[in-house]
């Protein structure tokens, strides 16, 4: 007996994230694609030692169902490290443990926002907010970015217009600092105008930074949470970054009204966070060994950064433009000319390489001559020989053309 | 500033598990409310071993971000326990590993239904498949059970009046082997009429069997998925009640034709489930430990379950009428005479016990003279005590009415 499901909404399309996984055990295939942090970062006698220390302590709770807002003790040491290397202000009731930041996205998506309305992004933003909000049913309007970010002007005009037309607005989601996919870092005083314009038209601020901890170079910009009159911004963390991805932990700061709402959706979604894990993520940031990892993965995807910048100025000089970003795990380089990126993946693949187009991080269809180029999880040689198979590949496919 | 938070749509009113949850704490409380398995059951020494073996030789990808679908190996082992415990027969490529069983259920809602849309279930049924379900906005019809579960001629009734109303199920959704909150068992020939009935109606059956493995009297029943015909019933599974719940894994098995729905959604909820937990499983299964440690639960929980239903007998003969469950970890008790259990839940705790209200697990308002109550968490005088204060409530509070 086969039943007939073809009846239910298709609320998102296949994306090339996930055929990028398919690939990824490819021989030979250097994968400038995925958001991986490099496991030589994975601080692994650390983690096994706490692991054991857990075991031994804790684990008739370690091993129960939790709270669903979270473990108490994890959620009173996260408060002390957004206190501490992100200048935040904020109760532990105030802190939602989530499993990975992309519960995060999809807690706000049902939270904030009733299907059909609209919200506001970066134009590209994180393939992982289109994918949430998409599957939540959100009409997602992209505001274009410069190299500082998106640019405040056009929001405020887009907000106009989505006014006028009835849609007003539900949330403005922004990643700020070392923006995924473009790596671009907004500038403090282009914060606070996103917080006036906030504001003014009442919209709720969410402020993604996965990627704050890791800045190579330049001088640190404050969270928009941590700013005057951001202290309504929901703003959501992540320990993939800087502990590592697999044990799946993510967290969101709120303000006590939506407390209530994020509790009863997360209920609904997983009854609670993998309390293994946080117990896990409390011993590693009560030890302090969160701030020396930190600097550890700073020291080792810095060179990375510098590899594949370098590298992009040796073989793409004059056929593209890219970021140069202080920080972060992405690189954003737009090829000149007419060239579908998207279409050239196939071509890339048979040189020996990956990435990720982008179209994939689109709003609105643009972004076609883009692609996303990840610099933490190749060693520096295959960052530069990545580049060299990407420069391989348009000389080639301009040649067919 | 405060952001007007108010016009989102409060999809699910505060639960009373929550409420549970905050007193789970009080000291002298005998809570036979939650739905906890015994940390006695949990195999520490076990999983230490085999978190050490993990950390090992898997780290690099135990801590990295891992498939949406699941673990391969993982995927692998438990297609193998569902042959050798179930009878089920499915590839490994028809299962998704999922951050528990209610993510499951979440999935589900989104994958084979629309908002607004009507699914049927046992009336009562599991309170955090009615939090998924609402929170997806469907519309629940409970079918009525007896003690051998939903009452399938009621269901083909119901089915026809929904068909006519133009309101055609999305799915059926049972938990047919030791019900929660019931402890009802559908017996073989029932689970085959419904079969029959979901191919007549060309509706999806979904089986939630969390309990299934754990059986301390009488002759295994086959699941629905293991039975001629219900090759395509979308099957749910967890390890919370044969492993531990705070490593949270559940696992769908479901056909082809909408894996890549699931992982879709799975991707849009959290990327990918906890790549430590699954190594962990993996290894647990691999060495068989689970299939030892499935007959250890058995003896444990028998005892505790003799203990309940011969502490309800002592005390509550007359009073109320209950069920005696086979396996599993609830007894679904209903009072005689006009009693609201919610209306009575504060006395009871004041007289130091906690128990979950038949109104929990309503899909239509009815059920308010029963109680769910949990016979695996409590040692055996804990529950035996427990029942005593209950009966002590009722007799107060029919004395105060």
């Amino acid at each position: 007996m086969k039943f007939n499901f073809s009846e239910s909404v298709n609320r998102m399309k296949t994306s090339e994230i996930r055929e990028l996984n398919k690939m990824a055990s490819t021989p030979g295939l250097i994968s400038l694609g995925g958001g991986m942090p490099s496991p030589e970062t994975f601080p692994k006698k650390d983690l096994e030692e706490i692991m054991d220390y857990v075991m031994e302590n804790f684990a008739d709770l370690a091993l129960q169902y939790g709270n669903t807002l979270g473990n108490d003790g994890a959620r009173e040491v996260i408060s002390g490290m957004l206190r501490k290397t992100e200048g935040i202000d904020t109760a532990m009731k105030n802190i939602i443990i989530n499993s990975g930041s992309q519960q995060g996205l999809y807690e706000l998506a049902t939270v904030l926002a009733n299907p059909g309305d609209t919200v506001i992004t970066e134009e590209p933003t994180y393939v992982g907010a289109v994918s949430a909000f998409s599957a939540n049913m959100l009409r997602m309007e992209g505001i274009e970015m410069d190299h500082q970010g998106m640019i405040v002007e056009k929001l405020e005009e887009k907000i106009k217009k989505l006014i006028g037309e009835g849609r007003n607005p539900r949330f403005i989601y922004v990643i700020p600092t070392f923006q995924n996919p473009t790596g671009y870092t907004m500038p403090e005083e282009r914060r606070r105008v996103l917080i006036e314009i906030s504001e003014k038209y009442n919209i709720p601020l969410v402020e993604d930074n996965p990627y704050g901890q890791l800045r190579y170079y330049g001088k640190p910009v404050n969270s928009i949470r941590s700013m005057r009159g951001g202290e309504n911004t929901i703003y959501l963390g992540t320990f993939s970054k800087v502990m590592t991805p697999g044990l799946r932990l993510g967290y969101t700061v709120a303000p006590d009204e939506v407390m209530e709402k994020f509790n009863l959706i997360k209920q609904a979604l997983d009854l609670a966070t993998n309390s293994f894990s946080q117990y896990v993520a409390l011993e590693y940031v009560r030890r302090g060994v969160i701030y020396s990892q930190i600097e550890e993965n700073k020291k080792i995807y810095r060179v990375k950064r510098d590899r594949i910048v370098s590298a992009l100025k040796e073989n793409m000089d004059g056929m593209a433009t890219w970021s140069e970003p202080e920080g972060g795990m992405f690189v954003w380089a737009t090829l000149k000319g007419d060239i579908d990126t998207r279409m050239m993946r196939e071509s890339a693949f048979k040189n020996g390489v990956a990435y990720v187009s982008g179209q994939a991080f689109t709003t609105n269809g643009t972004q076609r001559s883009s692609m996303r180029l990840n610099f933490t999880f190749g060693t520096p040689d295959q960052l530069e020989e990545g580049i060299k198979r990407i420069r391989k590949t348009v000389d080639s496919y301009i040649g067919k053309k």
